[in-house]
């Protein structure tokens, strides 16, 4: 039975839920040992144990120049001491662009079920996957299964579908029949998706396989060969999924080159040299917004951004004042502000916001926003696990920087225990009050566990600085809360000129970090937070280019 | 009657025949007196020449700055002398932003009732239309009827119900019911598809509404204001398509700077003005490469474009050499290879072409190619009106270097009489042998009626240099005469991999120039030719941007 034949109901599960775009998920979310088995988590566990200090020899990628690998445990702060097989750049490219050949002719379906029968491999490596997550980004054991596994799984095979529903979207040929009168003018058409050539993904060291992921599918289902350049604090989690895609395509006696691991090292980076390769024609990229529009800028290649941004909060009224500050501080809270979706800019009018009960001061909701985060960071039982640690050494900086920016720091950053882990590298967020004028001071990317509560003459200035931060700076999400229809419809119309999500008036387990495969585009692709989205159209059609061929028909 | 439940049929037509791409028009493209009226012709022959040498005062954009017109009959070589509402880029580009925000609360449907309404008052009008084309452009009647007015009203059609279907691709809202454990999470969300904003569209010389009315459609259609950039000698054909514009807008009570026309004099260009506006987000552009290829590289707009190409024939083996020879013949001649998909390189082996009585050499093709230009430009029943007249003197200029390149001159450009119009710039093509070796001589485009016939190794040479001219130069067509199945699917693939479509063994009525709405995709985006294809689901989706809010659901 062909990998298509085996995969095809879940392939067409999954093109439905793409336009449905109500609840789906293929791979559950849950660590549950009634799902995965229950041993899975101690198997996972001692697997990723067992791989430390020594090769990774998962890959089917022959003749390495050398071995090397720089990860280090956030929780540990020690090195992890994986060493991978690394390659130059030519070779990389070459072997790519050799394996495009044999792939480019792999039908779409086919392709299909050899990339979804690689996500069910993946499945069976879920906790192996978290650990390494939890070891090389810092994130919780909750959120590194998740977010590395089955919601990085679920994306992957949403951008399989969206790029497999694109390949079918024209017919591979008509006969076209044009009457002319006396006769008719017969043509055999038909139509060619054509990929693009070798591309490469780049990966971050904060998610490193659910950013990566979509890229990296997206990219093979529509006949591109990848070459993933995951960031070198960060490999393994993502190593797993390459090996786990050659292991298929060998089965399938395809080139296991059609998908390759690039490493590089800190002190010898190859991602421009890969970028800037005449060869290299697709570009996905997860970071910093210097490099990603420096890549945007590169001529001839589909280049696929996600950058940074300045996400805002506008508090104008609230139901439930308590839930609303609990709901935003552990959206602070989560993985120490390390998401790209956390929020940084909190809006309050100086009039205060409204609540049934009257109005509430921006004093009164500091102090409870900041009741809200110690009571969570001082909760032994969640403090340590939605805290997580801090990847990198220099979001430390930043947050130091931050008690140093001029405003008033309602709430320092500390430092909590980890039972788990003495070491763990911890900070709760720090919470710093600024006027809506000292905008220098509020309008950048302050990346961690950094919240600003900036106080504003009324919602209509807290909507168009959320507006103006946007379009100047980007952003991924925006959480508004308002009792007031016309507000909020003030509000979802303002933010959406400005290419920014909004979610409103959560409380309770949701929160406005979240994007959920199938359902939420991740990245609009429309302000400079970065030009792609998971997974709209444009994010598949881009990677390919439609060639139509004809001939007089031979009836 | 909502003008949406009035085309309601034939947008769901168009929809539809955008997937099929079976043959599909809307607009009949014979300027018959049965389809039309038996006055249609003469009216409007007599409505452009009674609206010569007077201001045109169709539009509805109030005070001008000035009036101005610098077009000339390439018939005539004459003036003529119409004077069109001049205006600054500022206050073209702030009406524009005043109109955005009304135009973009327009729903899809209602939009595409609009727009489609003008189609039909544009038919009303094609043949003023025509006389308008031919006397800018120096088409011959058929053409400028079919391009510019059903061929263009077609391509128009395409890219209203290309527009239409991606903005209804995804639900305007659903409830997201997340089943987690003892409760379900559940999430209202919806969806919206934001318009970009300002777009202009700047219009070509030679096909003033064809190359010009996707572009303008497809802004509409997505939400945006579009100002309209013609190219300053052709103005009144794309002029009397925005002056219905405006009048079904004006009729539905909207804003007519929805659409507004806005000319400038080749002293006095305003399209780099335009195009760097900070407002101005959307760029359509047909024109020469530098220019194409300097809007491609502005920060922060979406710019499609159609550039410049060398298109080749490969001539391997034929079945019926003298078929051959008339179809290239007519190719080359048809509107004196000013069309964008003229063919100008022949590759031709020097071990001549295949044929069922055996192989013919270089030299003989180039007779029969010759005999059959020479006979078309001498057939007075057909000469004039397949050749048309000269739009630029710039393009005489060219024909004169091309027979100095330093090729063998097989056939130089020459003058015929036109018997209606004495006076008309009028070239027939030129005919030059090179060698595969003399690549500086024909690797570079030769707008006009210049025929390069190239002697090469072989076939395989030949496509080598098909596919090398189209991935530096760009191509937006080629031509492939081959009996063998296995060299039909190399070059297939081989020019499908430089995203230039292939039309094999044509002979008869149907040319290599010529691009169906419908079915085929004109230029593909994917090599130096342009970023855009005439419609692909790229050319719309890139004009707006899918923003998604959300919040707990009430139930």
């Amino acid at each position: 039975m062909s990998l298509y034949i085996k995969h095809k109901e879940l392939l067409t599960k999954a093109v439905n839920a793409i336009h449905e775009r109500t609840f789906f998920a293929a791979y559950p979310e849950h660590p549950s040992p009634s799902v995965y088995g229950e041993t899975a988590d101690a198997d996972g566990r001692k697997k990723f144990q067992d791989g430390l200090g020594k090769k990774f020899e998962g890959l089917k990628q022959e003749s390495p120049a050398s071995w090397v690998g720089v990860e280090e445990s956030p929780y540990l702060q020690e090195p992890l001491n994986i060493q991978y097989p690394q390659f130059d750049t030519e070779t990389l490219v070459q072997r790519a662009e050799t394996a495009f050949h044999q792939w480019r002719k792999v039908s779409a379906a086919d392709r299909a079920g050899i990339l979804i029968e690689s996500l069910e491999r993946i499945k069976a490596r879920f906790f192996e996957v978290a650990y390494a997550t939890m070891h090389t980004t810092g994130q919780g054991y909750m959120m590194a299964f998740q977010a590395s596994g089955p919601h990085a799984a679920d994306r992957a095979l949403e951008a399989i579908a969206a790029g497999y529903e694109e390949l079918n979207r024209f017919p591979a040929g008509v006969i076209w029949d044009k009457p002319m009168g006396k006769y008719n003018l017969k043509l055999d058409k038909e139509w060619r998706a054509v990929p693009k050539g070798v591309g490469i993904v780049i990966g971050c060291s904060t998610f490193p396989t659910w950013n990566s992921v979509p890229g990296i599918y997206a990219s093979l289902i529509t006949g591109n060969p990848v070459i993933v350049k995951p960031h070198p604090g960060a490999v393994l989690p993502i190593a797993i999924f390459v090996e786990e895609i050659q292991n298929v395509l060998a089965e399938s006696n395809l080139d296991p080159n059609i998908c390759q691991l690039g490493v590089d090292t800190f002190e010898k980076m190859n991602t421009k040299e890969l970028a800037e390769h005449k060869l290299v024609k697709v570009i996905d990229f997860t970071g910093n917004s210097k490099f990603g529009s420096y890549l945007e800028k590169l001529d001839g290649k589909s280049v696929f951004t996600e950058k940074t941004g300045v996400n805002s909060v506008i508090l104008d009224s609230v139901d439930d004042v308590d839930k609303v500050a609990a709901n935003l501080a552990f959206s602070l809270s989560l993985y120490s502000g390390q998401m790209c979706t956390a929020p940084q800019n909190f809006y309050i009018p100086e009039e205060g916001i409204d609540t049934p009960n009257g109005r509430i001061s921006f004093e009164d909701f500091a102090e409870k926003l900041i009741e809200n985060i110690n009571g969570l960071a001082d909760n032994p039982k969640a403090g340590p696990f939605v805290l997580g640690a801090i990847q990198n050494k220099l979001t430390c900086d930043r947050i130091a920087e931050a008690e140093k920016l001029g405003g008033n720091v309602l709430l320092a950053s500390r430092s909590i225990e980890n039972p788990m882990f003495k070491n763990a590298r911890i900070s709760t967020p720090v919470v710093v009050q600024l006027s809506s004028s000292d905008k220098s001071k509020y309008n950048t990317e302050l990346f961690g566990p950094i919240a600003l509560l900036i106080k504003t003459k009324d919602t209509k200035e807290s909507v168009a600085l959320a507006k103006e931060m946007a379009l100047s700076q980007g952003a991924l999400s925006c959480g508004a809360y308002t009792n007031d229809p016309d507000v909020k419809e003030f509000i979802a119309d303002e933010m959406s000129l400005a290419a920014t999500p909004v979610s409103f008036n959560l409380i309770g387990g949701i929160y406005m970090n979240q994007n959920a495969g199938f359902s939420d585009f991740h990245v609009t692709g429309g302000n400079p937070a970065g030009n792609a989205s998971f997974t709209n159209p444009e994010y598949v059609i881009k990677r390919f280019t439609w060639v139509g061929h004809r001939e007089p028909a031979k009836s």
